[in-house]
């Protein structure tokens, strides 16, 4: 047979869904598994977007336009404006998830062997965008320790060579959960604009931030009109990411119309889910704050139970719905691995990303999981049970000294 | 600001949808434009698969798996059986759309560099995926003349070298409605495993074929388990452009396992898209009887009217709801554009796509344009008097002697 192509070997399995036939066959055996892994939502889909589903009415079921529906990027309009982004209609284009505005933005501003700084640990899919696009992910270490706090300046100008064309930012971010301060996105600025890079910014959870510090788009940092390119999606704010419902934002004429060009060859993004997510900016207030309430409780049911697991340390998350834990265990992926394959307590296990996924850096993470808190409480406090007797069974505990 | 990538810049505009402006400005204007341009047919989606929308009973939109729900996957399998197609449910990988499923084969199979060789006129978007996977399209002409018949194998040899990685067709083919020939697949056949080569073949077109003449699937082509890979959509098929739900499709263990991490990369294939898909597959024999009896018809209005029009010709299309037709005009593009920029007949006018975008051969399909027959037939004939009128007026206007 011809061989797969460099890129289709390189490309890394996804560290959140990797394990899935593990979990599929623990299940199979009738073992209960609570998904920490994955960014999946268990809360509801705001009413007006599933009857929106229903009220369809339609006999065909037709293209839409490559750039996405005009009302919907209307409608979108006051909904940044709530969080002080200023744009028009047309600095938008929808997209099929947030994955492919990631996906677009690489293959319309890389070039193949371009380099793109990324603070690690990172949404591991950001590597996998950047073999698809050719382009090289060069990222800078952040520290548990630090609870992942940005490195001074000085770290990201040891990378920045001639090959470094952008900086990728997840804010806040998935899987640490950190929010950049005023200080660290001036920086950050301040290095773009120096560098003349591109800055590529994934904000899909906004809605979830958890301190009083104000969450800073890159579409309100000054002078950045070329260099922006905001990432969204409404999988997370709506608990739609079945739909493959997301944005590519920036105020650069040049970048949207190379953009356009990969929208128009994939024709148009998904008809229906476009309709639902048109609906979900309907939602009332209470919606987004029952949701961002109930996200409280489970960063607090959750952090607080990793912390007083011996062995177990977690920074306090500040935004998005994900926390990087450090667990007493020789290797994070054989641990996880070993809760589905081999482990279970009362007939139930856990399944977690290992964090390894998320590094680029060899030997970085290797005793960290990423652990998403997107179920409900009382699944979180029995998960929590669990993962503490996983501890205490796993062959291969290590404890710090 | 930072400079686009190379791959960005070079992309094609899609020739089916750029001049989507100059209609929009058309209609602005209160001139009717008929779409010959864009294969989005008019008749209706399948009842059954309607009504699955308006009963989804989910609070929850949900990611589906990588690969497309196990239960979507299963009740493809006796679909393609009524084709002789014999698969299993994991043979089959759920993309989005068609085109995912192009882009995916060619960033799993092809290294920056590669070749594919491809028959021209072809589907544009072929052009923009290799493009967007740094592969390189050699085309081998087919003429309107001889119906757009393959070439014998030497003319394909003498394009095959140490870069050539793979042939794509689109069987029945769009943009020429063209359909393989038992020879011609087994001389595509002979070739690619001579040279050890992938094989793509897009196939969405397989209910619209008009002639006696069998359909051949590249996965019944023998001896091409590990090379053949077949490209599905039910865009067609069900008038759901719309949705997004295509399929990739191989025996071949290793290119799903490398087509999966792009799939993982990207989450998830849209939820409600597969749902409606799947209802679809429940669609009664009279719903295909309908539509194919319709585009019996329409094929015959469109193909009859174009050759009645002095200076045009096309051929019979024995497939798909496409025909390159040539035109007595200077320069199509040109044509296409003056027709919705500068004329109305009775405050109509006709868009249609210029075939040179369906071509790498510079000069080539100059007087040619593609035109769709997914309207109804009293809208064709609408649109042949109309295109009759304008190919009177444009001042472009060449004979040939």
């Amino acid at each position: 047979m011809p061989e797969i192509s460099v890129r289709g070997l390189e490309m890394p399995q996804s560290p959140i869904r990797k394990l899935a036939p593990l979990a599929n066959d623990a299940k199979k055996r009738g073992i209960k598994v609570y998904h920490l892994n994955i960014g999946q939502p268990d809360l509801p889909t705001p009413q007006c977007g599933l009857d929106a589903l229903k009220n369809i009415d339609r006999s065909i079921l037709e293209y839409s336009p490559s750039q996405g529906f005009q009302s919907y990027r209307e409608k979108l309009i006051p909904y940044y404006k709530k969080f002080n982004i200023n744009i028009t209609p047309d600095d938008i284009i929808i997209t099929t998830g947030g994955s492919e505005a990631v996906l677009f933005a690489f293959m319309a501003c890389l070039n193949p062997g371009d380099e793109i700084i990324v603070p690690e640990p990172a949404y591991a899919n950001y590597m996998a965008f950047a073999i698809s696009a050719g382009a090289k992910i060069r990222t800078i270490a952040t520290s548990i320790e630090e609870g992942f706090a940005l490195p001074r300046v000085e770290q990201f100008e040891k990378l920045i060579n001639e090959k470094t064309r952008a900086i990728m930012i997840c804010n806040p971010n998935n899987p640490t959960g950190y929010l950049y301060t005023r200080r660290e996105m001036n920086q950050i600025r301040d290095l773009v604009r120096k560098y003349d890079l591109y800055l590529f910014s994934d904000e899909v959870y906004r809605e979830y931030i958890y301190t009083g510090s104000p969450y800073i788009s890159v579409l309100n940092l000054e002078g950045l009109e070329d260099n922006a390119v905001l990432i969204d999606s409404v999988s997370k704010r709506y608990s739609e990411c079945g739909i493959r419902v997301g944005a590519l934002i920036t105020r650069n004429p040049e970048i949207r119309q190379a953009v356009m060009k990969f929208c128009q060859a994939r024709l148009s993004p998904p008809l229906l889910g476009q309709i639902v997510a048109e609906a979900s900016l309907d939602a009332p207030e209470e919606y987004y704050r029952d949701v961002y309430d109930e996200y409280v409780e489970r960063r607090k049911t959750l952090i607080d139970g990793l912390n007083r697991i011996p062995g177990v340390y977690s920074p306090i998350p500040m935004g998005a719905f994900y926390t990087v834990a450090k667990l007493p265990v020789d290797d994070s992926e054989k641990f996880c691995r070993w809760c589905l394959a081999d482990f279970n307590y009362e007939g139930e296990t856990v399944m977690m990303a290992p964090a390894s996924g998320f590094y680029t850096t060899p030997g970085a993470g290797k005793n960290q999981v990423r652990i998403a808190y997107v179920l409900k409480k009382e699944d979180l406090q029995r998960a929590l049970v669990v993962l503490k007797k996983a501890l205490e069974q796993y062959p291969g505990r290590v404890d710090d000294e």
